[in-house]
This record gives C-alpha cells, sequence and structure tokens, in this order.
C-alpha cells in the first residue's frame, strides 16, 4: 500500500516552522511494517492545494493531509478538498455541537467563522479532535482514503493513533512481521562506530543511527513472513553490536543518560550533588528534568567565580593560585568539598574553558576537568572537546553522568 | 520564477532524521524576495527519484537536491539524475582531486568508493564542497535548473551561500523590494497577541509569528516596487504593534531574552547570581549560555532539599516550617541570603511544583514564587504554569530574567 504525506501551510514553505509532524508519521510507520513513498508541502493557496491532491490520488492509496484546517481566511484545505473531489461542503450538526462544547469548556464565547470548521465534504466522516476545535475528516475518492488532520502536532497525533493509524491497519493489514530493538550508546563518535561495526553481516536487518546530540542511538530492525526469523537476526546483530561497542552501550529503549542514572541511584537509596563551574547549570538541569529526581537529587552549585568556589565548596586559595581555576587539582578540591558539605553519597564537579574566549596555549578553549567524589575515594579525567559553547557544555555534562554510571556498575 | 525543494533519502521519509534543510532553504528565498511553491521528500529508491526529477522539471524553473551524494551503495541520486537527464556520467579531475585533498588534510586514507562522488553527469558544473567530501553539481536540464547538494546540513548550507543563491540572483534578479522587522517578545500568549492585534491593517504587509518556546517573535514583513512605500508600512506596522503590546516587546532582531540582561548588565557593571529550586539550574544554564557570562554571573545554587536551603541560603528553618519550601516567604528569605552571602547587585530565586507529583489543593502543580532582591529591596510574585515539568522550568527561568528586565528598564 503506498502512503504519502501532504503538508499544506505558507508558514512550512518559508521556513517559519520546522515540519516536525511527518517524521513522527514517518517513524510510526516504519516501525509498524508501513512505508511512507513520498511526502510534499505546499503553501495555503487554492492551485497548488488542488493540484497536489490530485497528484496524490493519483500515485497514492492513503494520504495524509495536515494543515490549513484553522478558522481564519487563510485556512482553505478543506475548501480547496471539496472542490478537488467535487463534494459540496455541508455542515456536520455533531461536528458543531464538539467545538461549540470546546468553548463553553474553556469559558469563551465561540467565534462566528469557527462554524466553518464544521462545514466538511460531503460523505466524508468526521475524525473527532478532542485536544482543539477542529474536527478532521476522511473521505474515499476514487481508489484513495484522505485524511485531513489539523497542523498542531497535539491535535495531529492524538487523531492518527485514535483515527488513522487503525484505518490504515484495517485497509492493508500488514502481514509482514517486524523487530525492532534501540541500543542507547554515549562516548564514541558517528564514524568510529560505523568502523567498529563495518564487519556486521546486515542480510535481512537495517541498522540505523539515529543521533540524539550526545547520545546515539543505534536502531536495528528486521522485516519478514517468519517471525522467528525476523527475531532472530535482530539478535544476532544486536549480539554483534554489543561484542564490539561494550559498555558504550548504556541502555534500550526510552531511557537516557540522566534517566539511567536516576534510576540506579533511586534503586540503592544513593544521593548525588553536582558543582558546575563551565557547564553553568546544564548538569543540575539535566538531572531536575527527570520526575522524581528530588528523591536523589539534593543540591548543585554554579561556581563562576574563584570566590564562590572557595566559599561554596571550600577549595583552597593556592589551589587556585597554584595550578587555575581549570585543573585537576581544583575539579578534586571542588568534588570533595562539595560531597562533605551536601553530605551525599557522591559528587561531581566540573571546570573548563567552554570559549570563545578564556583559552590559553597550555588551556585551550574546550579543555575541562571532570571529578567524581564517592564513599571509595575520588577519581579524575581530562578530556578536550573543541566544540561550540552550547555543544561542550552538553559534552561536559554527559561525560559527567557517564562517569558516574561506569562507577556504578563497576 | 519557480522555485522547488526535493529531499532524498530513506531516513528522512522513516522518520529518523528531521529535516530542517528546507526550512532554512525556505526562510532565506522568503527573507530575499523569492518563495518555494513546493517541497517533496523521496526515499533512496531510483523509481520515485525519476518521478520527482521529472516532475520538478515539467513544474519548476529550479529545483534544489539535497540528499543521496555519500559514497555509500544506498546514496544513488547523482546516478539517478544522470540517467533521467539522458546525460553518461563521467569522471570530473577537479572534483576527484578535492576529494584526495581533503582526505589527506584529515590525515586519513581515501576509501576506493568516495571516487565515485567525482562521477557527475557530463556537461554539469562542479559545486565546490568546503565541508565535506561530496561536491555537489549543477545541471540545465530542459528549462530547469537542477542544484544537487549534500544533505549534511552545514556543507549544504555553505554550497547555497556561495553557489547556488548567487545564481538564483542571476537567473531571477528580484526586481521588488523587501523589508522586514523582527519584534521579540515575552509575557503573552500567542492568542492573546492575536486578539491584541486583531485590528491592524495589513494592507501590503505581513505579519506573522515564529514562537521559540517561550518567546514569541513577530515578524513584519513588506514587499513592493517602492522601497520607501514597503518600509513606510512596515514602520506603521510596527509602531501598532509596539502600542499594542508595550513591554510585552523586549527587544528586536536575534537578542534572546538571556542575552538582552547580559547585556544591559554588562553596560550598568552590574552583578547577578541566581538561587534555583523548581527550575533546577536551568536558569543559570540558559544565563551561561551566553559567551562572556562570566563578566557578571557570579554562581547559582540549585536547592533541591530544605537542607540546602538553609546552609546555603540561610533561609531560617521556621520560614520553611510556618510557611512551607514553596511559598513567598521563602521564595524572599533565598533571594535575600544569596545576595548577601554572593555580594552580587541582584539575586533571583524561585521555588515551585514542577511536578508531575507533589501538588496539593492549596499548592497545586504549577504553582511558583519568583524574587528579586536588588539595592533598592526584595519584588516576589507568584505565577502559576500547569504544563508539563519541561515547560514549566522554561516559563518560569524567563519569568524570571523578565522580572530582572523590568526592574532593569524602569
Amino acid at each position: 500500500m503506498k502512503i504519502e504525506v501532504l503538508t499544506v501551510g505558507d508558514e512550512i514553505l518559508s521556513g517559519n516552522i520546522v515540519d516536525t509532524n511527518f517524521a513522527w508519521i514517518g517513524d510510526y510507520l516504519w516501525s509498524h511494517g508501513y512505508e511512507l513513498h513520498v511526502h510534499s508541502s505546499v503553501g495555503d493557496d487554492p492551485e497548488p492545494i488542488t493540484k497536489a491532491i490530485n497528484l496524490a490520488a493519483s500515485r497514492s492509496q492513503v494520504v495524509i493531509v495536515t494543515g490549513g484546517l484553522g478558522p481564519t481566511i487563510d485556512d482553505i484545505t478543506i475548501e480547496t478538498a471539496s472542490k478537488a473531489f467535487g463534494m459540496p461542503q455541508v455542515l456536520f450538526p455533531e461536528a458543531l455541537e464538539k467545538i461549540k462544547a470546546r468553548f463553553e469548556k474553556l469559558n469563551r464565547p465561540m467565534a462566528a467563522n469557527n462554524e466553518k470548521q464544521a462545514r466538511l465534504p460531503e460523505g466524508s466522516t468526521v475524525i473527532p479532535n478532542d485536544n482543539g476545535t477542529a474536527p478532521g475528516c476522511h473521505i474515499a475518492f476514487q481508489n484513495t482514503h484522505f485524511f485531513f488532520l489539523p497542523g498542531v502536532p497535539r491535535e495531529m497525533k492524538k487523531m492518527c493513533e485514535d483515527y488513522v493509524f487503525p484505518k490504515i491497519k484495517e485497509l492493508s493489514p500488514v502481514k509482514t512481521e517486524f523487530c525492532q530493538k534501540v541500543l542507547r550508546c554515549f562516548g564514541m563518535t558517528e564514524s568510529a562506530m560505523d568502523r567498529e561495526l563495518a564487519s556486521v553481516d546486515l542480510t535481512d536487518v537495517d541498522l540505523a543511527f539515529r543521533i540524539f546530540f550526545p547520545e546515539i542511538l543505534l536502531k536495528i530492525s528486521a522485516r519478514g513472513s517468519d517471525l522467528n526469523k525476523v527475531q532472530k537476526r535482530v539478535h544476532e546483530v544486536e549480539a554483534f553490536v554489543r561484542d564490539r561497542l561494550g559498555d558504550v552501550i548504556y541502555g534500550e529503549g526510552e531511557e537516557m543518560l540522566p534517566q539511567w542514572v536516576g534510576r540506579v541511584l533511586t534503586e540503592r537509596g544513593e544521593s548525588l550533588s553536582v558543582a558546575e563551574s563551565c557547564t553553568g547549570g546544564l548538569l543540575a538541569s539535566l538531572i531536575t528534568d527527570v520526575p522524581g529526581s528530588s528523591k536523589y537529587f539534593k543540591e548543585g552549585v554554579v561556581t563562576y567565580s574563584n570566590e564562590s568556589k572557595q566559599d561554596l565548596l571550600a577549595v583552597p586559595s593556592e589551589v587556585l593560585k597554584n595550578h587555575g581555576a581549570v585543573s585537576a587539582e581544583t575539579a578534586i578540591a571542588m568534588a570533595e568539598g562539595l560531597r562533605k558539605r551536601a553530605g551525599t553519597t557522591y559528587a561531581l564537579s566540573m571546570t573548563g574553558i567552554a570559549g570563545p574566549d578564556g583559552g590559553s596555549p597550555d588551556k585551550p578553549v574546550g579543555t575541562v576537568h571532570i571529578a567524581l567524589s564517592s564513599p571509595s575515594g575520588t577519581q579524575e579525567r581530562k578530556l578536550f572537546f573543541p566544540a561550540s559553547r552550547e555543544w561542550f557544555k552538553r559534552l561536559v555534562a554527559f561525560s559527567s553522568l557517564d562517569i558516574l554510571r561506569k562507577h556504578l556498575i563497576h
């Protein structure tokens, strides 16, 4: 079955919005045994919309159209489609009732132009929208099923999950079996991984890299008629990858590194504090993005000046004077000073030069020292990330969590 | 002139990568007086690529094709295009030399399959790639100019700026004048702004909202044959918008709120420290994303426990006991305690309930108290953001900066 996505909206073509809807739809379809064969975007103009609809009808069996269902005069997708299909627009009373009810719930008067959203092509099926005013609709035209959805991601996604995807399954049940495994990695570049995995046998298996900087996800997937065979191939490739990459793989599925660390600390009933300099609070922010982090995360300090390193972390002034703020000795003193005061099981510290200024021949921009203080002592590591300020901060924050992770697993 | 973008790559259609290239191209063209009339994406398959190329040739005068120029067997864009155009692929020695030179510079041997990247359609013009191995090429086919570029954003952008955009200008000089103004806003929702600006006269002017959550950018733009008229209309709409939105508009152009605050503090020679609870380090991280922030940002503390609020900020235990950690009194004590110890001109503090758990009928999830301590005293504000944990953190961090901004301008 050929499935296509058509995005409508001037804001997409003029670059005002990056279209993430179609990547989300493509990802869902791919991991459920279907494939998108083409995606197009056109502006809010009758002529290109009409052409795109006719082209889609001629080459696809399923067309998911997003955008242009709002109440304003710019929103002309339904009107244009009705004309293209030769189906008059009529008022759907049940759709109008739902729009009215939504405004009542929000305690706001319904504007007259919202009524327009309930006028859909005659003979279509309403797709309810639980998260917004614009109802969607499903129209069978010639041999093609068109699904019209709003462009707001939250609304579009819910309507896909509740109506469009089940309908696609009904129209063409997947006969092929599908198996997928996602391995989460940190600490190796994509090209180094590529070299390490060069000899992998990819017969009947797909191996894709997906980067959530600075993490890299490896997606191993396979399809076929025999579920046992499909699973066997995925497991074989997984075993090969695990053998080659070792503890670069820290987890599976959806669990990011800060969540992994949080889960393990919670299980062990242990606690953490962090002393940041060059990461400027990013590490604490990543840790506290995890719901429930207050159970194990006690405090963070961002010591951007020498005074604050002395005041808050009791770093001796001689250490700062003799070795400088960016040094192994300062990192160690920060971690040990924090752990002692905060009374946590672990304390992480990092001090470095994020740039773009502040480097020297001895300590160029990108230099960082990370220390971990634990009940068994303090370790320190020097790393070098000559990257943009923003990337440097992310690399250092994740590297710190990775040093703690390796301590926790060994 | 009709301009189209065609993206080639399985990783796009399967949702493994969100295509940001075409939004970038669309934005550039839009703000230089051109328009994209359609964008499509197809996978790495000869049939859909051929169809897309023929379709593009029939409907557009300029086609920018990105992706599929790599050295692997999956990369078939050039091979497929050569066949579609009926032009044999030939070796371009100057392109090969550049690829070889690049590998030499990286001190790595050139793989045999990289030679393939120098085989381009006969009669095409090489588009040099300064940031990668894959050269691009420019081909005039029938009445359409095709530009083939790699999908790697850094490479694609440089080649657009150096070759494709100048060539487009050469092919069709813009006769219309263009004027644009970007106003940056914080503190009002998009729909509230929409209502506030409902009566604006948009004759010959375009007004677009662009959301960089939680900031909202208003882009006012106009085109026409008379530069004076075009500028006049943009200025008229700007005046209307400024009158309606007042100090919701904090700046112009590219300067985000943390940069605005940093610039003004630097100009005044003043300093800042922050005491965070529910934002968990995000505010410090946003502040330290700005290069040069060490000039005015002295320290941050993330006090996630009552003990750390007492230890680091000298919040009296009676305040915590009588009013709770999430209260006006605690926020004020945090800001005053920090300002006293850190010795900075200003100290910001915030304490709230990010959720998803921890709320109560009195203090539901989304409640936050923000305090600003300054030489002229301490002010406190209670706000309520019933949003996801991540959005809550961003809203509170930006609201804190905005409270400081309003103090600085009044």
